[in-house]
This record gives structure tokens, sequence and C-alpha cells, in this order.
């Protein structure tokens, strides 16, 4: 298994001003090609830190992708790192740069400077990839069967570099094949989940590896990776392994990849040509935006009642007065009511209701801060749930709305199947 | 000077599947400390890769920051590689840890298994630092003058533990005073802001320093930091500065700090017992959303109306259907007539109205993906503006929001005025 690091250089990384995008990209080019990344590491713009950090990553892995330190400023001192390291004896021009540098500089009326010549020289012992967006060129470094591949800090002058140098790694390496799916459970907590699959995790085949992905608004993403010759076997031998899943998680199962509940949801109704309201008080139109965050939602979903006063929940969706009064906003009775009356009055097929005290005052003894109740009607009637959420407003807002996404999911795979 | 170094360990992150944010925050925060930042590595689960870089770091630098390895499944290394190495002991439960760990599982209704509570374990030779916002608590180790501390990968869970940590590194380390304080704007561009600023920028003394913080949902925000052996000293100083800043930038200036859009335009209203509607097309819920994210916001928001079908913005906006017909939902006529039919219907002094064309498909050539109409009720009348973002949906729907609530806060502002 071929394996290479990532090492970004550049000082505005360490104080936090840039966010580095590139290590992420390049990582995942490099795990589609089968090459596995080892260590990604960021450092500064100094010749120790670029010699020592490159002399290690050749000790440990085959490849190192560099990027940054290619300008033409003094602090832009990769070029000259590198040159040492390798013990390169001499500098040449690289002619495609030049011309190519000429001709950029030209365009915008410029002349051709001595520290724009500068930036097409190269050292004697590398091989320069050309950079179609920019003045710098990308360096390849091969030494003793390791590879050192320089690029620009740009993302965008750096992916141009890295399509050039692709060729050049796939003749130079003999490369493994990767595959990885994530499958996307709801309604398990992450350890529960562990404990529940355990079996099957320890049965994996040993080419297989398993990670858990929690997150509050998708639930805990199951990310299964394998490695092998053919590509096509070992996606196959995933789906396998997955399918074996179905019959323990079941329903708690929603989904692929980049799906979501609420990408899900709105697939279940477009088959159908169903329609979707809501009816929104604790969850203050959050279940709203993510249900009209996925393009073409205005196929199925036709609008939501934020009724955030009780006024509003009666006067839009009929919610009784004395109920209000008997049972209080966040209740059973009331969430119902606001469920079943924005189907009716929105005239859609299901509609989500939620109210409860999303805090951090308003909670009671009897009704602490997170109770949420959450209510779903059907063309058949109306289910209802309590839920007790213990987070801040903000965790208790985001859990309740995609409990709800994912409640009404499965309200309509039971109807699906009635 | 104080030395870090930054570790964040995840599979998912050498795969390119999750981005690396967290190393960038606490870089960002250490750098405000005044502490320097000279590397930072991103490694597998793995007790190797783990305990080797850990030991480098603590040769190198005098503080390691461990991201990531912390849940309760399998690939989660982190807590035993660190044990080892650093020779410890036994173990020991983290009462305040299990106490909220019980509370979390048992509110949801979950009982609490063998997993959770090997989440409250930790090593008997560390400090543990507790997590507000999950089940892992932090750990802090120190050996010989140097420190290793260890927090969760999801962000929300890793700033929790930092913020905990972070007086235990002020009384370890003698590290300088620090204030800083940040002024919200919005309305102008990152580039013209700091055309604008760039003499009082460069006139900043020596022991300031500025950052330019741009967001969609907040604008730019400047934040400046000053150091200094007096914090009430410096703190005056800073404010002195800003006050230079308010005849300069007038009106975009919105607050400071933890302030927000919504939480400005929720004060307004609160101080002249003044209420608030929304009648939402293509923002879809997410004006109601950031508005009912402010704890209180029940005083002055009623609620709203996300009207994504036209049915719905005639049935319950009173749009004229003769105008949804001859202008089209994306129209001055039409969004001032939403804003106009939320005041009346949900009873209120204000209302924000949103319509135009989020995409990916639905744009014209005389109406563009990214075309947005944006009105505001207000007690004597209706204001409205088109825009023109060019963004892809997400973007769009969150600018679209900001500039809706930074109109609607300079209409109050002028009505107060008035």
């Amino acid at each position: 298994m071929i394996q290479a690091d990532i090492i970004t250089i550049g000082d505005e990384l360490l104080i936090g001003q840039v966010l580095d995008t590139n290590s992420a990209w390049i990582a995942a080019q490099l795990n589609m090609l089968g090459i596995t990344v080892r260590q990604i590491t960021s450092i500064p713009d100094t010749k120790e830190a670029i010699v020592s950090t490159v002399q290690e990553s050749l000790n440990r892995v085959s490849i190192a992708l560099i990027t940054g330190g290619l300008g033409p400023t003094k602090d832009d001192i990769t070029k000259y790192a590198l040159a040492e390291m390798f013990a390169c004896k001499g500098w040449f021009i690289d002619e495609k740069t030049l011309q190519h540098i000429t001709e950029m500089l030209t365009g915008r009326g410029i002349a051709v400077g001595e520290l724009n010549k500068k930036q097409a020289e190269v050292p004697d012992c590398c091989k320069p990839i050309f950079n179609s967006k920019g003045t710098a060129p990308g360096m390849w470094f091969e030494q003793n069967e390791r590879v050192v591949i320089s690029m620009p800090g740009v993302p965008y002058e750096m992916k141009a570099v890295f399509s050039n140098a692709l060729p050049l790694l796939q003749k130079a390496f003999l490369l493994d094949k990767l595959y990885h799916r994530t499958m996307l459970t709801y309604g398990i907590p992450e350890s529960t989940l562990a404990e529940t699959i355990e079996g099957w995790e320890d049965a994996l085949p040993a080419h297989m590896k398993l990670a858990y992905l929690p997150s509050p608004e998708l639930g805990v993403r199951l990310r299964l990776s394998a490695y092998g010759e053919d590509y096509e076997v070992i996606e196959e031998e995933v789906a396998r392994e997955f399918r074996k899943l179905e019959p323990i998680l079941g329903g708690c199962i929603y989904g692929f990849d980049e799906e979501s509940l609420e990408s899900v949801v709105g697939k279940l109704l477009k088959s159908k040509k169903q329609t979707l309201a809501a009816a929104e008080s604790c969850t203050g139109g959050t279940v709203a935006s993510r249900i009209t965050a996925i393009a073409g939602c205005s196929e199925y979903f036709k609008g939501a009642i934020v009724a955030y006063s009780n006024d509003i929940k009666e006067a839009f969706l009929g919610v009784k007065s004395s109920d209000l009064m008997q049972y209080g906003a966040v209740s059973k009775e009331v969430v119902e009511q606001m469920a079943l009356g924005a189907v009716k009055a929105l005239k859609t097929d299901y509609a989500i209701a939620s109210s409860g005290i999303a805090g951090p005052a308003g909670g009671t003894s009897s009704k602490p801060v997170g109770t949420v109740w959450i209510a779903i009607a059907t063309p058949n009637g109306v289910i209802s749930q309590k839920y007790l959420f213990n987070h801040d407003r903000a965790l208790i807002v985001s859990r309740a709305s995609a409990v709800a996404l994912n409640m009404l999911r499965l309200a309509i795979l039971k109807e699906n199947e009635a």
C-alpha cells in the first residue's frame, strides 16, 4: 500500500488566520487513488521546519505532497529549502513557465521583471510541473524511490499543479484501490449503536475499517472503507456487509453518503406526489429551513406556520383556547392540534408540529427546559411523542428538528406500507 | 515565549472527509493568548501515531493540544494511548462527568450503559476537564513542566472543554494579559471597509492588533486585540480606538462581541415594547430560526408564515392573485404585500418579508438565480429592496436572511428617530 504525507507551509496557518482547505482536498484525491495519507502537517515558513518535516516524512512514507511557500517574496523559501535538502548543484529556467509568466504579465500590460524570472527558476535536481493558473511551477523531486511534490499554496493553483502531477504519480507507483461508503442512521445513540453492532463489527474482514461519525443534525453515520485490487469487488463487498446491518438496525437506517433526513423525506414525498407543511413553535422555523435547503422542495413543501405566540396557534392552526389554558402550549393536546391544524389550513398530506421549552428560562419542575412535544399529522390521523433534551437552546432546537424529521420519515414509511 | 503544538486525531481527516476547522480555531485562540503555534499535525486513530506524535511535540514545545479520538467506540483510543504514554497506574470515574452523562441520557429516556460509564473514566495521572456539551471529558496531563491537553473532536464540544482548560493554562504558564473586543459591522464589503479605515488602522499603537472576520451571517467583524500589564488600561484603550470609528462607519456598526443582527433587533423591539412577524418565501424559515435563536424572543416575536407556495401567500398574507400573475412571486409588488399582510394577519408592529430565487433551478434572464426581494413593513408603511447574490443555494439564503435583518434594524432605528 502506497503511503503519503501532506505538508502545508505558511505562518498564516499557524496563527489561525487561514483555514487549511488544501489538505482535505489533496487527502480526498489521494484516497480515491488508493494512496493512504499517514499524516498532515502544517509548519511555518522556516528552512529548519521545512527540511526536518520533509525528511521525517520520507523516513515514513513514499510520497510527500507539499503546498505553500512558492511565492516571489522573501518569506517564500520552500524552493530553496528543498534544493538544499536534495543537494542540488544548480538552477535552470523552466522555459514553459517563463513563457507562461511572460504571456500572463504582458496580457496585463506589465513588463517581466527579475523577480518574475526567478519564479521560473527551479533546482536542476527536480522535474518542473506546469502551473496553468499562476507563476510558480510545481516541482517533482525523486530520490531512492521516494517522491516529493511541491505545489503552490493558493488552492486553485495547487489544484492546477496537482492535475499535472497526477500522471507522474500514476506512472511512478502501482496504486491499490480504495472504496468507502457511509450508511446513515438515526435514533440510536453512538454508544448503543456500537454495542448493537459489535458482533458485526468484530467479524468485518481485515481489509475493511469502520468509523462512527455522530452529528446532531444527521444522527450517527457509519463509514466503511475497504482496500483491494478490483474496485467493483470491494464495492460489492461493502454493500454485502451493509446489507447484514439491515435486519439489525431496521428503520434506523435512512440513507447513504450525501443524503440527509430532509432529502430522504423529500424523495419519499415526491415519489407519492404528496405534500408537507410544518407548524413550529419551539423549533422556530428550523424545520422549515432544513426542508427548504433541499433544491426542488417546492414540489412537496407548501409552507409553515411558525406559531411562536399562542394567538397564532389559535388563529392560524385552530388550537383550542381552552386546551392551551388547561394543558399548556407544551402538551400532547396542543401539539397534535397544531399538526392537524397545519394539514387542514395548508391543505397538505402531512405536517410536522413542535412545541417545547428551548430555554434557558421557562422551565418548570413538571416541564423542565428541553421538554419537547413533536406531532406528525398523516393522511390517517396524528401521532405524537414527548422528548427531553439536555442541552443548550441551540442544541435543543437542532435535536428537536432532527427528531421531528425522523418521526415524519418513519410515519411516511408506515403509511406507504399500509 | 510559550510554544504549543496542535494535534488532531481521526482517520476522517486523513481521507479528506472532514475538514479540520479545530486547528485554525485553537491556533487563533492561542495566538491571542500570546502562545506561538509551532506545528499542526493530523494523524490517524492508531496508538503508534498518537504516542510518537505527542512525544515529538513535547520534545519541541511546552504544550500539546490534542483533539479527537475520545468517543465511546473502538476506533477512539486517544485516552488509552495517553494513559500508556504517561505510564498511568489506574483509572477513576470522574463523578461530575458521570452525573452529567446520567442527566443527559435519562433526559432522553435512555438507560446508562457500560460504554457510557466508560466515557466518565479517566487515567489517574490526569486532571479531568469538564465537557458541558458532551459525554467525553477533556484531560490535562502534566510532566516535567510540559502539558498535554486532550479535547473532543466535535467542534462545539472542543470549544466547551477549551474554555474550561483556559484558566488552567493561564495559571500554569505566565501569560501576558490580553484583551480583545470585536466591533460588528454590516453593509460594507471587507475590501471597502479596509480601504475606508486604512488611516485609522495604520495609526493603531504597536501593542494593538486588528483582524477582519467576515461572515455571511454577521457581516464583517473587526477584532481589536491589545496586550499589556493592566487589564483595565488596555480595555479603555481599545474602547477609545473603537470610538474613533463611529463617525467613519456610522450606522454600519451594529454591535459588539457576542451580539448579532437578531439580538440587536430584539433589544430594539423590547425597549419599545414592539412586536415582529416574518413572511418568508425564499429564506424558507431561516429568518424566523435566527430570530428565535435568541432567548426571550417570545416577548417581541409572534411568529412567521413560511409561504413557499403561492396559495399560502394568497390565503395567509392576502397577496393578490392578479399581482402574482402579473409581476411574479419575486417582485416588489408581491414582497411588499407579503410584509404588509404579515403585519396585519399576525397583528405586529413590524414584519420582514422575503421572495427570491435560491436556485439552482428557476432562474430566468430577467430574474437570475440569486435575485431576492426583501420588504420591511413598519408602523408607518413599507420599504423594499432588490438584491442579487452570486452564490449557491445555501449562501443565497444565508445572505438574504442577514440583509433582511439588517434592513429591519435600520428601519427600526429610523422609526425611533422620527
